[in-house]
């Protein structure tokens, strides 16, 4: 009953502090191009946040708390691969659960990602591109010194501050030290991996009768042969916060293949414990799929028979379990679920590592890089059924999650944040988004502008051309024709600008730098040389 | 009353002959391919085809007559430009009509048109590949002898002869001699254009000061310059069977922005004249959108400012006025209505011109340019929101027209028909179709083979490699990565033995053979002699 009150009397604080929001938010530090879309749209931005907070607070009165909210990041699955964006079926791989849930929900046309893996989470977490944050290459078995630094502000930390129960499952990925565990990173129970194939597969244990999946791509896992591998890479690690760790398991191939429904496992766990609580929560469901290696054995048997074609329908199911998950627990309503993929494809690996028909990969910012499929699920709250066109960026669900969460007053003021509040965006819909730019690093270079419908690539194909190009991304969706006629006049200046700006602002606010090495070796990395083949049979003649 | 029953004893005679229409079915000579999976799975198409007749005689008996059926045929519209395959928004052209016949019938996956404009609308007329009826090449102004032979049976012809009353409107693009208007074709009544930009805008009328749409792309226009263009290349076309054809109008650039709306105009009123009568009715709604120039005063204002997006919305309202006539006069649920598009982009007008996602263009047999967008609808009869993944090929829907029409009968017996029967597909859904093998042909080279996830390519981009190339299209929709490691081995025999016997048949069929030539200039080509630069400006100094 002391809770009830106590939820009442936030309702009617977030309520009256309707008319300052938009005083709030705009002490954040954003980059000088939402600034300038500030001074132009914040009339109506306020008008339409107060909707917002009219939806959120009748929504609180309902069920008494906050929303739970749940992010779901898959790993390396391109625009096109889903149903619901022209794969599914055509690829092999069937997505009835994500395509049930974007038909119900909202399916972004514009999403960006950053360019890989350990930079998009960073990007989640904090609301700064990697660049900002210093995490912008992807962490390796062995690195120290790289990961999500102590002084950064994580979406667990804020939504903590402001009454969320959080949790942590899967591939983490943003750093293996103790600054870098998700319980000290704010969040109040996990059990995490930090990485992905390089530490399961090249672990000391590994062995080269493992089964890895059923499909190709054994070869490299032997070189330089996994019982030669030289870290011992660890294993999943389990933790409440204030806790010192423990390992649950080590690293192996055979736990690495049922990765994605083990941690499923435990997020529908997690969900089904603190339903039961006054808390609202806030938990990541951040499996290995479709990362290249491991498909599950009950996945294998898919039209493609690929790795990635195994992996898709597993996650599916995944996902599939985690909603029926809230609605058999009746929270559905009260409930946000966010899925979106960390980056495009990996060819490297084809046909394992996931496809993408715009052209690019993982690692660049060509579209099929970063333009990666995403999708909303509020029953009640995000209307179903709606594809909007709105430009939205990875960084921006930071800011979005703390605006459901009431925790905008916690966000960081002493840091550029370029994560934009989208609230508005899912809960009143198409059109309402605040963003028409997206600046594109790829490691610590802006390698690629979006603004509007115009894409300027800083890093041309012809380096010897003295000019970028510029794309219609509405005319050219796949970058095949750069310097078009209509808009290459108007994308010089325009953009010139927002680059200068954005530069100009990076001197007032430096970007973090981290110092990363290698620790040494457990033993020598390859202890004996390559032996003399003894031919297994000869014919004397 | 007479004519009742009249159509009661025609439907009792289509029931009967149900046991029948199988041992009839395969007196058509297909390819052997064909032959094969028939004797394969002949039990099961037999037991389908039962279903497919008593759902036809059910929707018989309620209407009193045969279903109606409308071909609508789009110009260089790519597979992902609708808003269901993945466009619409995407691309500044939003395709509202065509998602909602989508969601409400049958959207396909696998729909291969020729590589051409002509090739295309004539296989679809005959059922015949373009090689095999002589129509592989696009007839342009001035040509004399190509174009649909007198001899070819045309879907129009056999649906005459089972009771259908039948109607032309649009770009014929088969010929412009006296054997090839479509009222010499089979059609009872027409009006027709030959064919598209170069009858209509290199026109002897044509002036430089003409407003070709309000876009780029007018510099063709000048060369040789529209006033010097030899030929009188005439204007739309009008007849009825067995009547002298008249001009209904000399072509124009003017004309041309409104055709694929004037042309809308001529359907839909065919349509509100011919549902009074108690025939059925087959009518073709070949527009001109998307080709390249000519966009609709009315429909220029789209975010994409492209020609190609302002005919893109202009044909999807199109499209949505004819759904809306058939609804208004309540003979939706005995209409049939068969959207595709006749082939890939054309990217030499870029970006006026269509896009896909998929490699390839208009011309080429690489997928962007013969896997094209198609919806079939027919409320009641095509169950709605399906996305079968069978292929499907633009030749089919000769014989699938004549099985709705009950003309099995009349497809000659004395030719190959490479179109195959897919009404169990349409009526009873996903995996009934009955080809999972396509021969692309470019003009006269047989240049690629689908056989079912398996594309082998027989134009080798590297033409000193001596094996010819296999996609797994399921691994690689955009075929970036040649000769896969799981069907490499599997495609060699498969395939080979496929084409030998495809190409064994032609010995005993052999192809017609047209020998085009173009008739005498009206003039000189070039009368004057380019003239010689006066500065309209100039400086002493």
């Amino acid at each position: 009953m002391k809770n009830v009150k106590m939820l009442m009397l936030i309702a009617v604080f977030i309520i009256a502090a309707c008319g300052t929001v938009q005083a709030k938010e705009s002490k954040i530090v954003h980059d000088p191009e939402f600034v300038r879309m500030e001074k132009e749209f914040g009339g109506q931005w306020s008008a339409d946040d107060k909707l917002v907070r009219e939806k959120l607070a009748a929504l609180e009165k309902k069920f008494g708390k906050k929303p739970n909210i749940i992010n779901i990041l898959a790993d390396d699955v391109g625009y096109t691969e889903l149903g619901c964006y022209g794969g599914g079926k055509l690829r092999g791989a069937p997505t009835p659960n994500l395509d049930k849930m974007a038909r119900q929900g909202m399916r972004f046309l514009n999403f960006y990602s950053e360019v890989e893996c350990s930079p998009s989470r960073g990007a989640i977490m904090t609301g700064r591109h990697p660049i900002r944050n210093g995490l912008y290459n992807i962490t390796l078995p062995g690195e120290v010194g790289a990961g999500i630094h102590a002084d950064e502000v994580t979406t667990a930390e804020i939504l903590s501050r402001v009454g969320y129960y959080t949790g942590f499952f899967g591939k983490w990925h943003m750093g293996g030290e103790e600054e870098h565990y998700p319980t000290n990173q704010g969040f109040d129970e996990a059990e995490w991996s930090e990485g992905n194939p390089p530490w399961w597969i090249n672990n000391k244990n590994a062995k080269a009768t493992d089964d890895i999946g059923g499909f190709t791509q054994r070869a490299l896992v032997y070189s330089p042969g996994p019982e030669n591998f030289p870290y011992d890479t660890g294993g999943v690690m389990r933790a409440k916060k204030g806790e010192e760790p423990e390992m649950a398991y080590e690293y192996s191939m055979e736990k690495y293949t049922t990765y994605d429904s083990d941690v499923a496992d435990l997020v529908t766990d997690f969900i089904k414990r603190r339903a039961k609580t006054d808390q609202p929560f806030y938990v990541n469901f951040w499996g290995k799929a479709n990362h290249f290696w491991g498909a599950h054995p009950d996945f294998r048997d898919t039209p493609a028979q690929t790795n990635t074609s195994s992996q898709m329908v597993e996650h599916d199911y995944n996902v599939g379990r985690v909603i029926k998950t809230l609605k058999d627990l009746g929270i559905a309503e009260n409930t946000l679920v966010i899925w979106s993929s960390d980056n495009g494809p990996m060819y490297t690996v084809h046909p394992h590592g996931g496809y993408s028909l715009l052209p690019g990969a993982k690692g660049e910012t060509k579209e099929g890089g970063i333009h990666v499929p995403c999708v909303a699920w509020w029953p009640g709250m995000i209307e179903p059924d709606q594809d909007p066109l709105d430009i939205i960026q990875i960084t921006d669900w930071f800011t979005t999650i703390a605006s459901f969460a009431g925790a905008m007053d916690e966000i960081p003021t002493d840091r550029v944040i370029d994560g934009i509040d989208q609230s508005g965006l899912l809960l009143l819909g198409e059109g309402k988004g605040r963003r028409d730019y997206v600046f594109h690093y790829n490691r610590d270079k802006l390698e690629a502008i979006r603004k509007d419908q115009v894409k300027l690539n800083l890093k041309p194909t012809n380096p010897g051309f003295h000019f970028f190009e510029a794309y219609n991304l509405y005319h050219d969706p796949a970058e095949r024709f750069p310097n078009e006629i209509q808009n290459g006049a108007w994308a010089g200046p325009g953009l010139t600008k927002m680059v200068q700006e954005h530069m100009l602002q990076i001197q007032k606010y430096p970007h973090r730098k981290l110092h990363s090495y290698y620790r040494d070796f457990d033993r020598s990395f390859d202890p004996e040389r390559s032996p003399v083949y003894e031919p297994q049979k000869q014919v004397d003649w």
